[in-house]
């Protein structure tokens, strides 16, 4: 059990690359991503920041990094666009924010944190969503600036693969095709807790679609229990309320952190669809959660000394 | 306590008619509609037809008649726009469909519908789900077509108060706006649960903004449990994952159906914000609940013999 006085957790998505992709080069960038991450929320933290900094800032870090499906390196559609999700909330005060479907904002977690922050509504979609992010003087940029030569490839094969298969039998396939998402949960030193998630969503899907990420209660929740970011095969997580399952599974059936979260992830999701996802989750006490139920997620911690933890596949 | 072996329950949303404004013609206006949607509610139990099939037929009648804020009459947005939001889930397979944001799409419930049954995904907005619903052949009709006077006016209205006062304190003025969601759950003669909503959002609201009408565990929820749809508030709705709650406190904390509605109308959410919404749901044993913190809500239900009870004030 890891326990903490204070930090930040994160996830980088399940699907990570199998071991003949996975070169020592690749494994120190995202190494070195993760660690920053980690050390951008926890710099927060020290400035004497609320939990949904650290979550912020950390989240972020892994937006602007092409090696993640958020932000810069986000995954494409059937058009080739870059549509992005993302949502973050307070445990403390329930307060939360949601994007769907935006395509020009350079951090769309920034942006959510704004519709938190500045709109009477909790979740701005499309050109609603980007309209408003004009009017706060959001950094916008051109949506070719998140494309990379990877997602590019990526979508071509997904493209080639989808059009002779349905997707029910795509298997592990999917799984890495959803693979990146970006999260991450907070306890600050004040005992408050936050959650985020933001991601390109899955490659190829149809325009327009939607996954758990920009979902409260699915894939980011924060109540008074714990702060919860999932990682994985959205649709599931959605039919699951997967994120605020975890704390409701605290609240009325008196579990601990650990318990609810492997509930979640393996007695309800991946009996539903095997290796569907994971999640990162921190309680009001301290202890940090990393389940998973695929061969690895991207995944690291640091605690209130500023230590830092990271793995990557599951016997990590 | 209600108690049916199969049928329909339905809401025709919180914020009814102040009693100035209720004229008999009125009143008479909106039970014949609430007993048309209960009726074909009923009429698609009888052919046989899916629990799912219920509540799509019961919304469609609402989306349909001007009186509610669902498909035509729907509310108008800051731009004078009708956009749309809708969901649907089956709580024997856990399957869900949901659209927001859409300005054409004659019935958003059927489309919602045809996004669980004919996509690979949950959860489709904006012109993404306008392009799935041409392709899947839906009635589409001009955004014109969805405005009616009557929303025009409110619109207005809203316009010239929101710009004199901040939104925190317009208290009642604000759950009116709101109002006229519409819902359903069924329980059909297989023992399956669904449950759906459909809206226009409230008045006067941002470009994009959704509330929880299409979010599945805050708007829709069905599972093993009971099936629930709720109106009001939409944010209060998302950030304590209301329809799926109600499940929750069923699943893990032993609670009966009408004990877990009232704690999430009353205990949760009238806590949090006074006369915040209500919901309808039904449980897998029949025992139907319509339960609300405001002066009223539209609501019905049919029985098994095909009886329809209609009630609009609190203490009808």
């Amino acid at each position: 059990v890891i326990h903490i006085r204070n930090g930040v957790a994160i996830h980088g998505g399940v699907g990570t690359l199998p071991p003949d992709q996975m070169t020592a080069e690749m494994e120190a960038a995202y190494r070195e991503t993760l660690a920053a991450s980690l050390g951008a929320g926890r710099a927060a933290l020290d400035e004497g920041g609320h939990a949904l900094d650290a979550v912020q800032a950390a989240i972020e870090v892994m937006e602007d990094s092409p090696l993640f499906n958020a932000g810069r390196g986000s995954n494409l559609d059937e058009r080739g666009w870059a549509t992005m999700d993302a949502s973050v909330m307070s445990g403390e005060t329930l307060e939360a924010g949601a994007v769907a479907g935006v395509t020009d904002v350079r951090n769309p977690i920034a942006l959510a944190r704004l519709v938190l922050g500045a709109s009477p509504h909790l979740m701005l979609i499309g050109a609603g969503a980007e309209a408003f992010a004009r009017r706060q003087g959001v950094e916008v940029t051109p949506n070719e600036w998140f494309r990379t030569e990877r997602r590019e490839r990526q979508l071509a094969e997904a493209k080639a693969r989808d059009s002779s298969r349905p997707a029910e039998v795509l298997g592990d396939t999917v799984a890495r095709d959803k693979a990146g998402t970006v999260g991450a949960v907070a306890l600050d030193a004040e005992g408050r807790l936050a959650a985020g998630t933001s991601t390109g969503g899955m490659a190829n899907k149809t325009w327009g679609r939607v996954g758990d990420s920009p979902i409260i209660g699915a894939g980011s929740y924060a109540g008074a229990r714990c702060a919860v970011s999932c990682t994985g095969w959205g649709e599931y997580f959605i039919r699951n309320a997967a994120a605020y399952d975890v704390h409701a599974r605290m609240a009325y059936g008196g579990r601990r952190l650990s318990e609810a979260a492997h509930e979640v992830i393996f007695d309800t999701l991946h009996t539903q669809i095997p290796e569907s996802g994971g999640l990162v989750a921190i309680d009001a006490e301290g202890h940090v959660e990393l389940c998973f139920s695929t061969p690895g997620m991207y995944r690291g911690w640091v605690d209130e000394h500023g230590d830092i933890q990271l793995r990557i596949a599951r016997d990590d």
